[in-house]
């Protein structure tokens, strides 16, 4: 039976990897201004529209730093469901793809989780985040403190909530959880955790809830639950409030 | 003028490569026994040394987890001055040196350290350590607390002390800083930062002392001076205490 996404998907490995070269290039290029300039070179409209969002965000959010984890995620979700997922390392050059029911890949390997499941041989993935409201830090600081107090292993950060996931896709980190991200940092890598063995959950360890802007996912329920039990919740704007 | 520390260097980037084949090797072979099975397999005594002392390493420190961050670290050190130091991030396949007056590089490429001295844009690294004493927790992580409140741009946590040194050699971080290390892991990468143009202190602010088990390794004396400014101090056992 043919897929009716698959053009779709193959579509989107397109653009995720055209928006890597633009990332790549703005950061070698000291993020100076680019644009095209010969009529040969056909760019549609959302490819310009892609790249300008692209550009503007880095301008935004990096102003110096080349720190090695940027990240193109790109979710298609169709009824509330996400169909595939595509996220692009594009420093390291890690191409991670995953169609519902096909598996999860990175640069072709099918990727699976640890599977761990006892806690205190776990490592997590998380972040500080960009929020700098002193309470939130709080929370932040203290759910690190219960979870490194279980103990675990370790936990760590690289900066990017769609790399961090897909460290857990690979095996390489046991779960990531976080609170304050949105539907787009989450549903690219939503899918590619599920399709290598992973759950989701929300940080409650109830069902996971895309439009929430929480998430655990981790490499078995276990982890999970076990994470979300020494979770604090920090209250945040769903990113379907209406008002 | 020859050199008279080149040759030495020269094999230990040879040290350091054959040391990453062996970690890579065992991240890949689920950390499988490897003997040397050939007569014509050449090994010296020194390489076999360090060919166990890794595999116990990771075995030990590494059950299951295959974190992208994990380095071969040498320093060499002549009158308690670092002459030379090499970094092999091994998965990422990344080989950083620096010779005294010489500079420091990357898989070749020249590295300059960003320069940045505004503590509002600064990106940091540090590790929340693998020290689980509840006391110590609580200084690492309110050490952290100060410095999102100055309000700094991030907080990232790669997992390797000298991974995270040379990141900020790089200028993809702006200054790293932890306390618990030990000699060895900063012997490599202090050189490398320093010959990127960084600076390397105590976290009191003062003299850096490789056997003070902490450090900040700083893209400049502003950004270093500041950090030091918010960390709270945790007693540690110096590498070269007698009692």
């Amino acid at each position: 039976m043919a897929d009716p996404w698959q053009e779709c998907m193959d579509y989107a490995v397109g653009l995720a990897r055209r928006a890597g070269e633009i990332i790549r290039g703005a950061l070698k290029e000291e993020i100076s201004v680019m644009t095209k300039s010969s009529p040969v070179d056909l760019v549609t409209e959302t490819d310009q529209k892609v790249e300008n969002f692209i550009i503007s965000l880095i301008k935004e959010k990096y102003p110096s730093h080349r720190f090695p984890f940027v990240a193109v995620s790109i979710g298609f979700v169709v009824n509330k469901k996400i169909e595939f997922g595509i996220v692009y390392s594009c420093i390291e050059d890690k191409m991670y793809t995953a169609r519902k029911g096909k598996g999860a890949f990175c640069n072709g390997q099918k990727l699976q989780v640890s599977g761990q499941e006892d806690i205190t041989k776990s490592l997590l993935v998380t972040e500080l985040g960009s929020n700098r409201d002193p309470e939130a830090i709080k929370i932040i600081l203290s759910n690190m403190e219960r979870l490194l107090s279980i103990p675990i292993h370790g936990i760590r950060a690289v900066g990017t909530a769609a790399v961090n996931m897909c460290l857990v896709a690979t095996g390489g980190a046991d779960a990531y959880y976080e609170m304050g991200i949105h539907c787009w940092d989450m549903a690219g890598a939503g899918i590619i955790i599920t399709e290598a063995g992973g759950v989701l959950l929300d940080v409650t360890g109830g069902p996971f809830d895309l439009m929430s802007r929480r998430i655990i996912a981790a490499s078995s329920r276990a982890i999970g639950e076990r994470i979300a039990k020494a979770l604090q919740v920090i209250p945040l704007r769903r990113d379907d409030a209406t008002n």
